[in-house]
């Protein structure tokens, strides 16, 4: 005979996880069918007001509650299941230790002003005033709440930046911070790399890579999924990246991220240019690696960690490389000129190029006075006029007039060897561009000339000869795209954005104790790695649990 | 004194290229300020009429008449410039060699029935035609030509397609064929890697960065710039793809393009998995680089020249393969779920997931019997209910539903491990996974089960053990997700799309001689290269020179 029985534990406030634990473990106790695990909010008690499950008893009970129901094949299987529930609890007041728990953050804050770190993993639509509590306090704040909205990130992440304070998250799901793991976190040794990441998961990957790699993290922060969109605008990431910087700890820095917003991902890389240090920018789906000075994209979770691995200790001559002026390329290889535009059309903005990517030029108008790019054996250049790999003639001359305009910072061109090509293809071109840098030396002028030299050894213009002429006149020659396409950035990168924030005090991310409201888990978690944890028992001030409802649906059907 | 003076010379006609240098050379004799080369044609001789540089003599001559013009500072400097143009215009005529030169493709293709390709690189207005009647007389042809329609490219494709053919081009800049190098190509060694691609240059690139590794090239093959567009469909592609499987030089084969459209590309790689030959995908900004089954996708020239060397000598174990049914992924890190989608999200059609990618799911409805990935972490399947990374009860659910699934061929899952996480996440992950897996087996379908594992080793849950627990079931233990995106991929990548063309002879690609309609310096490439050319004097039925309205301007300005 199938019987339902109950029991109801007064101001026994448990979170989620509990909860669902708490159900779990009672439906695998033998002769039950199904078990809920709830506490008696308004909306809990109306949803069972609704089912086979209603027992008048409920109705006096307060949201702080925990109601106990279960569904079983007899009395005896009812009266074990609830006694095992009995034991769990039990048990879990046993863990949470006997250390003394406070019941409001504003005491637990006053009583410990050495704790710089609050840990909130208490429900989302509580989390946004809990956290701001903790930030007028001066205290940074792990933010593991989810459901937290956009509006409350912008203003908690505009507070935190004023006051010098960290907000990571919403939704933070890791961060090691002074050797301690908050949330989901790995155990890895400390080491040079310091990692910053828009994502739990990606984080913890790329650490734990790091640490088969045999390299360690210095800091890892989490900013939240949201925080490089064009809404937040990489307010934490930014945050970060300057407290890595001046982080003696930290040697490389390592950024885990979906692709940002365009304009974000171009003021990050401009931060990043600016540091002094190697940073890898690992934005997941982003595109093919590439290198921008001292900067280094990686496409893939496995990338990044390779390639922060690979700068430790190699750091030599990393050093913020600006020049000024604009970009002037012209190319005969149509898909050097694309492969170029592609890895730097959302650094250099704007690029103009008739290569469908940025801004589109004008064959027949004059250049802009702007970054460009330009296939000059595209039909559009090529109609009634032969091909700059034939013929120079009509390059050389866009290259005179780019470099006669004051505005003009780089010069780029190309050039190819083999069959078919010009017998000499730097008859002309290497003493023009010798000229021109002359010149532009003589009026006191920065201009920059890089070629990019493709051949093989057999072909017929003699590879290293022409490599020796260029080079010769002071132009940098290249033999890859990524090599040139580096050495753009590293003169030409996105301007350093202005710091928007106070600077976080970089030494104060280890001061123990860390405030803890929320999931159990995590503060055992946190206790189990040696850091003394104070917990607040926060509750919450009225809710329900949306949860319920799928319960009692499976057990109308059970 | 300035003066102007002219020089007719009767049907001598001369291709752009020669025109322009003739331009070139005479501009740098002593005393001479401009210098005009052009065909007779009557657009030329409008313009000529409309300007300074008229001579009533002009009016009678004929399209392939040859004038050129100079402006001079006295008669000296103009008669000596004259006299520089009969030079050169011989020592062309004694470069040209003495072979038999033919006035009509008919009679070339007549006489050399064994000459299998004909080059053309005559203007692109007059190309189609002469292109389709030599894929009429069953010969292969090589069309560096631009401006050709896409129609005209279409047709004729399909044309060649029909015949067992190729038509590389338009625009087709670079070739190498039976070890001879067509329009621009390096001199590089034979060996075991065989081209493809849409892009002249970049081809160029990787078979001189493979010659610099030391690998050298079977074949190299030019599609022209837009075969993998949507409108052409990759029809040259495809049929390069199937005729380097046959070939038995070929033991690697890359391709180099921009990336294609998207149903393209699926079709590409379908048919590229089918072959038994490892396939490097060189599609520059396509992304960051992947591996799929015998596949691997590149972002950049660079890399995929690396690739490719790296294959060779690595065969073993490349072959076709294919699973059956659908995948069905579930993730809890959201980061693991979208770069395992974004690296399969263009070759699996539909794929549907909860991370921006593909078709989006609906977290409440059913899920649909097709490729799916899906993020249990996000905000819609965690409210109110734990982190799967916490408590897996939800996902072991929708693990069982996919798993009795007729439709469902491969299942996957992530676990991450670490302070936070569950004490044990494969406690019950495992044996579920062993089950399912049985129960498929028993019910003699091909269910593969791919797990993503991220930890460290020093992480609580030890790593080893959950690893190994894991693999006992039966499943495919992962540490990156770039071995688990080959993993499905090699399971499920797209069908082989059926073959639409007649198979191309590899064997004929050698066989001289060629026959050369165009720029004289592509037939003196290939007779440099030790390769019989069988010259045709093509010469345009009619038309203009717009090359020469900016000669004009100039001369009016000098």
């Amino acid at each position: 005979m199938t019987v339902e029985r109950h029991r109801v534990l007064p101001g026994t406030y448990c979170d989620s996880v509990l909860l669902m634990r708490l159900q779990v473990a009672l439906e695998k106790e033998p002769g039950v069918t199904t078990a809920a695990a709830v506490m008696a909010t308004p909306a809990n008690r109306e949803i069972l007001e609704q089912s086979a499950l209603w027992s008048d008893e409920f109705a006096a009970h307060r949201p702080d509650d925990l109601l106990i129901v279960v569904r079983a094949e007899g009395e005896a299987a009812a009266a074990q299941a609830l006694e095992r529930a009995d034991t769990l609890l039990r048990q879990r007041s046993a863990a949470r230790g006997t250390g003394r728990r406070f019941h409001s953050l504003e005491r637990a804050l006053a009583e410990h002003p050495d704790a710089s770190w609050v840990a909130l993993s208490i429900p989302g639509a509580h989390a946004a005033a809990v956290a701001r509590q903790a930030l007028m306090a001066d205290r940074h704040v792990f933010l593991y709440s989810d459901n937290v909205s956009l509006d409350d990130e912008i203003s908690l992440k505009t507070l935190a930046g004023e006051r010098g304070r960290l907000l990571l998250g919403p939704d933070c799901g890791s961060a090691i911070l002074g050797g301690r793991g908050f949330g989901f976190a790995n155990r890895v040794e400390r080491g040079p790399v310091g990692l910053i990441g828009a994502s739990g998961t990606g984080l913890q990957t790329v650490c734990c890579r790091l640490d088969d790699l045999g390299v360690g993290v210095s800091q890892m922060i989490g900013t939240g999924g949201r925080d490089l969109s064009a809404a937040v605008g990489g307010r934490t990431t930014r945050q970060a990246l300057a407290l890595l910087a001046q982080d003696p700890e930290t040697e490389v820095i390592a950024l885990v991220s979906k692709p940002p917003a365009a304009p974000v991902a171009a003021g990050i890389l401009g931060a990043a240019a600016g540091i002094g240090k190697p940073v890898v920018a690992g934005f997941v789906g982003g595109g093919a690696s590439q290198r921008l000075g001292q900067i280094e994209l990686a496409g893939s979770l496995e990338e990044t960690a390779v390639r922060a691995a690979h700068w430790v200790g190699q750091k030599a001559g990393v050093h913020p490389s600006r020049g000024s002026g604009v970009l002037a390329g012209y190319f005969a290889g149509g898909t050097l000129a694309l492969e170029t535009a592609l890895a730097l059309a959302r650094w250099l903005d704007p690029l103009h190029t008739n290569l469908g990517i940025g801004r589109a030029i004008d064959p027949a108008a004059p250049e802009p006075s702007q970054h460009r790019l330009i296939d000059l054996g595209d039909d559009a250049f090529t109609l009634g006029r032969p091909h700059p790999m034939i013929d120079d003639t009509y390059r050389l001359a866009r290259l005179r007039q780019a470099a006669d305009d004051p505005a003009t910072g780089s010069l780029v061109v190309d050039v190819v060897l083999g069959d078919g090509a010009q017998a000499d293809p730097t008859g002309e071109l290497a003493p023009l561009l010798g000229q021109l840098g002359q010149r532009a030396t003589d009026r006191g002028r920065d201009l920059g000339i890089g070629v990019l030299l493709v051949g093989s050894r057999d072909d017929p213009q003699d590879r290293e000869a022409q490599r020796r002429r260029l080079a010769e006149t002071g132009a940098q020659v290249f033999t890859t795209v990524g090599e040139l396409v580096a050495w753009i950035a590293g003169r030409h990168l996105g301007p350093v954005p202005p710091s928007d924030h106070t600077p976080v005090d970089a030494s104060a991310l280890a001061a123990a104790p860390v405030i803890h409201l929320g999931l159990d888990s995590f503060a055992e978690s946190l206790t189990g790695q040696g850091t003394e944890v104070v917990a607040v028992d926060w509750r919450p001030p009225a809710g329900g649990n949306p949860r319920l409802a799928s319960i009692l649906e499976r057990m109308k059907r059970g």
